[in-house]
């Protein structure tokens, strides 16, 4: 790192973006060096006024390629889209352009699960390029993988992990509780989700990491998605939500591996769920149960865990997980 | 990894060394191929033998220097004792015949604290010999610093670190009794702590690794050690407690960084603790808290620790810290 500290790009700069480049500023070790939106209504404008707060003298660019060329041996962060197919070509054009990249893309947490061909040729040109690509966030990318791959070196070998994240969606902003359903008929839940409008993506990608990070195998992967209805009207949050109609759902994923089921994570996000709280249980010797109480707050933790990994990805090569990343800061 | 594994010795074979000794033959990625004790009552009896389970046909050996030729580029498993005087020849030793060492030795989770220079110079040695040395176990090395520094990739920076360590000591072997001072009264407790006859050692490293895993500073450790008196006769036990008799202690770690307090790490151990536990808390944004109900089982998980350490150290270079160990394994 020189006195200037790591070159850095943020590029998509909606709510996750925005507290990425506010973390950003704040390090001594990260230099902002371009903000980048493809957004009609940001592009030209200044960034620290978005951000509300002092910021360097960067207008918002719609096209990365400037600064890219400011960033050659930086880190892109990369807060746009959840799927691996939305931000390969941004990805490859940072690689090409000599950026190591660390996105909050929810395939990119474990993009072999999908796109197994896609992620072999990104590595490829990682190596090429000599610099890293990681997708990590709070989940996934941290509660219920990274945090039970680490859990498990306090055991011997493990047979099963169970993991559970129950998220109120009650204080959450808006964008969330169109993905969770809420104030839906059951029906209109369902046809939602064959469209693919509700749900979470990447707890699939969760399970696959923990089996990975505890040494268990994964032969096959499944995942289901419920709705919950409310048994009552809600209390509050920002979406009316009465008893009958959809609260959020649960989604359940699950890794089989020799034809058992080694891994099962389950995710609720729901209008006042009760009792929210992350936890991780590893069947083993010992047996070890961790608990957040409350839950790991995602947006905070997700731009969090992205700033926190730009130092340790820039140290890295290929296409790399959070079950690369050491514990240290 | 070559077909056979990677070769291993065990050095050190008590109740800890035998339990690591079990989980390396357990484990395909590792081959145990010496087994070492200078005990005169160990020496020169088969392995398996002591270990009661099925093992490699291994005669335990008072020296280790045939076991280190057979082990050249592998890893030794050193479970001898705490502190970095009484271990630093055997890894001196295991260094110059090309071996990484992980150990129990809890000064070595963080040798700089209290032997800055003899931890300079192993660590040149380790670089010069194309090795690595490592201190880990569940206290230090896991609970209360790697767990912290991987829950502080989820939050921005760090302001304050809270852990607490609760062992209930009932049901633990008479070893850890007597480093407790139960069934002492207070007077002899004081007696053995200034002969150093009870107290956890680790503590102030546990204490530094977090401090430094989280990236703050550590300019001055504190630790501070005050008896449990029993309010009333210990239910059970392997060593009777009655009412006025010390129960154990408690045993506060802190770190300060530019004149404040940055880490205060309190570990309990005694004769009938209420609500054994772990707990780690982040001040930070977001402030998280992390709990593992029952807390983790100190002997198990601290071998279990070492032996999951053992692939990832051959990976590494340099005295290194768990701050260095990779999430996954």
């Amino acid at each position: 790192m020189d006195a200037r500290g790591i070159p850095v790009v943020v590029m998509g700069l909606g709510e996750i973006g925005r507290a990425i480049a506010r973390a950003v500023i704040a390090r001594p070790d990260l230099e902002l060096v371009g903000a980048v939106d493809s957004g009609a209504s940001l592009a030209g404008r200044p960034l620290g006024e978005l951000l509300g707060v002092p910021a360097p003298a960067l207008k918002i660019a719609a096209d990365p390629k400037a600064a890219f060329a400011a960033a050659k041996g930086g880190v892109l962060l990369l807060a746009t889209a959840s799927t691996l197919d939305a931000v390969r070509p941004d990805l490859e054009r940072a690689v090409r352009a000599g950026l190591s990249v660390v996105s909050t893309c929810e395939e990119l947490a474990y993009p072999w699960l999908r796109h197994e061909e896609a992620a072999d040729a990104l590595d490829a040109l990682c190596e090429q390029r000599n610099v890293a690509v990681l997708g990590t966030g709070a989940n996934p990318g941290f509660v219920l993988d990274r945090l039970a791959a680490v859990l498990g070196h306090a055991t011997g070998p493990v047979r099963h992990v169970r993991g559970l994240r129950v998220v109120d969606a009650s204080k959450r902003r808006a964008a969330l509780l169109r993905k969770i359903g809420a104030g839906l008929d059951e029906d209109a839940f369902h046809e939602a989700a064959e469209r693919g409008e509700v749900g979470h993506v990447g707890l699939a990608e969760s399970a696959a990491l923990a089996a990975t990070g505890l040494g268990l195998g994964v032969d096959e992967v499944d995942e289901e998605l419920a709705p919950l209805v409310a048994e009552e009207d809600a209390r509050g949050g920002p979406v009316p939500v009465r008893r009958g109609q959809v609260a959020g759902f649960t989604q359940v994923a699950r890794v089989f591996a020799e034809e058992r089921e080694v891994v099962r994570l389950e995710l609720t996000i729901a209008v006042d769920a009760d009792d929210p709280r992350d936890e991780v249980e590893l069947d083993a010797d010992p047996p070890l149960r961790l608990v957040v109480p409350g839950g790991i707050p995602g947006d905070a933790a997700t731009a969090a865990a992205v700033v926190n990994a730009a130092a340790a990805v820039t140290e890295l090569r290929g296409l790399v997980t959070v079950l690369d990343l050491p514990a240290g800061r």
